[in-house]
């Protein structure tokens, strides 16, 4: 990649930084943030300057070592652990951190480390996994934006595309803008195209008609929560993706690392949906578009039903929703 | 209405002017263009000044008189008619004016008018038929805008509803934002909340999800153009809610007058559709949104096969779409 690392850390535990791309103001500005206290790391992580599961999981643990050294304690790292609701990796990456650390900086950051190397290498398994279901010539769909900005590693649905990429298998991408907050279009586009793959954006309301003119083979999209029976949480829009995706009769799959699986909730039913600030469609840059007498519903995410899933491609293979529960079990 | 008229014909044939409003500054401006010349007229309608296909087709009407009395004649008339390629009422206004005014500046702007008249009568009808639709506690979705702002009358989509809330029927309305221009955020829920109708705006990917949820029990949206078999041109997003809808099992009717109808396509595959500017998608304002190595699809329309859509709501009455070609036959 010739874009620097999507989260690092830069120095050692008592006086270095977490290091982040500043993702809102990509395409246009690649400006890296680095954030040595607490607050500056949770208002990366609610604003967004950092996301996507993973990427907020690594975030979070590198966020460990500095609410530790700050001497914030167990309500520091409560508050980072909240900072966002409805990805699993924070609050999993935050309590392994902390378990492992004992109050001990340098044992934090080590295992923050652990953390994000093993994220990398998930990334890069969930890659050679996937890739087998791209063929020459398809077509694939993918919404918002789980690629290597959103991990720390080459991503979880574009992981696939990579390493396809890199056998020299030819296929073409249409990334959904995703709205409210433009991920296809900001970001997606945005990595795809600085390696050379064939990237389309389009409306999130013309997937449907890309299916239907047979454009499309295949649609992968990352995950920020997925229960036990395989029903999983991914930015909103996922899931009427996936609804067009069955009426097309066009495999959906969804990549996502074991650590966003949440073997303790049943169903779907049961993941908490981020309601994000109205302000996020109400307002254009600095045009009010909605006026002021109409409501706003802003959903940060949707839940995909197990039935509408074809396969979840994780690093330890793709298992259909129904072999979800026995892989937690063992694993 | 406390709006003034989305296109009104101020004066006489000989030195009166097209009056619209510039749609493209609302909400936040509400301001009236006087138009006098035929650029002006064909630009306003290609910028989406004015917009919606019956509100074309009458500013187009009145259009030709503004032609006719600059001495344009057929290849000015043709112009015009050409302006926009997937609603076929501006071409059938045009045609309609010409060869009643046989060159005749008066004959057209009484014409004109006539047409005018008729589409607030159809759209009057429209709403009445429509309005059986809504019951007390629903929930209705609609995609773009097929409403006072789209017509010259009370609108088609938006029609059942006015009707329906000056009845003292309760209900609540989903606005698809609409991308990539916002007709849902920013002209639908301005004309329904001026109304006092409860509307909220969502992203054109929350509404499978928002039916899912269950609190949508009916949809109507409005066309572009309409062939023989009931296949309906619509705002590109329209068949992504279509197949949602039925997905939910939730009825979706297509509002329309008989002028959207075009008898003489036997499937939607021959509807024509519109490319609109890549920019409407890769800008945001004057902030470049999609990079330049990324590519860019941008259809203004998608085609709603016939047998997603559960009823045409019509000046005539609701017809299945299996219905529509003795109905086009008989009128």
């Amino acid at each position: 990649m010739a874009m620097p690392p999507t989260v690092s850390w830069r120095g050692d535990a008592r006086t270095g930084a977490l290091v982040i791309i500043e993702q809102t103001l990509l395409p246009s500005e690649l400006r890296l943030l680095e954030l040595t206290d607490l607050d500056g790391v949770i208002d990366a992580i609610v604003r967004l300057a950092v996301r996507g599961a993973p990427a907020i999981g690594v975030a979070g643990a590198y966020g460990c070592v500095i609410a530790l050294r700050s001497g914030l304690g167990a309500a520091g790292l409560e508050r980072l652990a909240d900072a966002r609701p409805t990805a699993v990796n924070l609050r999993w990456a935050v309590e392994r951190v902390k378990s492992v650390a004992e109050g001990d900086v340098k044992k934090a950051l080590a295992e923050a480390k652990r953390i994000h190397a093993s994220d990398e290498d998930t990334c890069r398994r969930i890659g050679q996994h996937g890739a087998a279901l791209i063929r020459n010539g398809m077509g694939l769909l993918t919404h918002c934006n789980a690629g290597a900005l959103a991990t720390a590693g080459m991503g979880t649905a574009l992981a696939p595309m990579y390493v396809a990429h890199a056998n020299g298998v030819k296929f073409r991408v249409f990334a959904d803008e995703t709205r409210p907050l433009l991920q296809g279009a900001r970001l997606t586009s945005f990595e795809l195209s600085e390696q050379g793959i064939d990237v389309t954006v389009i409306g999130d309301g013309m997937a449907a008609s890309v299916m239907r003119a047979g454009r499309v083979q295949l649609v992968i999209t990352g995950a920020d929560r997925i229960a036990a029976n395989g029903d999983a949480a991914n930015k909103i829009g996922t899931y009427g993706v996936a609804v067009a995706a069955r009426h097309h009769d066009i495999p959906f799959y969804v990549a996502a690392p074991r650590s966003t699986f949440d073997a303790a909730l049943a169903s779907g039913n049961e993941i908490p949906i981020e309601e994000r600030s109205e302000s996020e469609l109400r307002r254009l840059g600095p045009t009010q578009l909605v006026p002021a007498g109409a409501k706003v519903f802003n959903p940060a995410f949707d839940v995909t039903p197990a039935g509408l899933i074809t396969g979840l491609i994780t690093e330890d293979g793709i298992f259909s929703p129904g072999q979800i529960r026995s892989w937690l079990a063992g694993g």
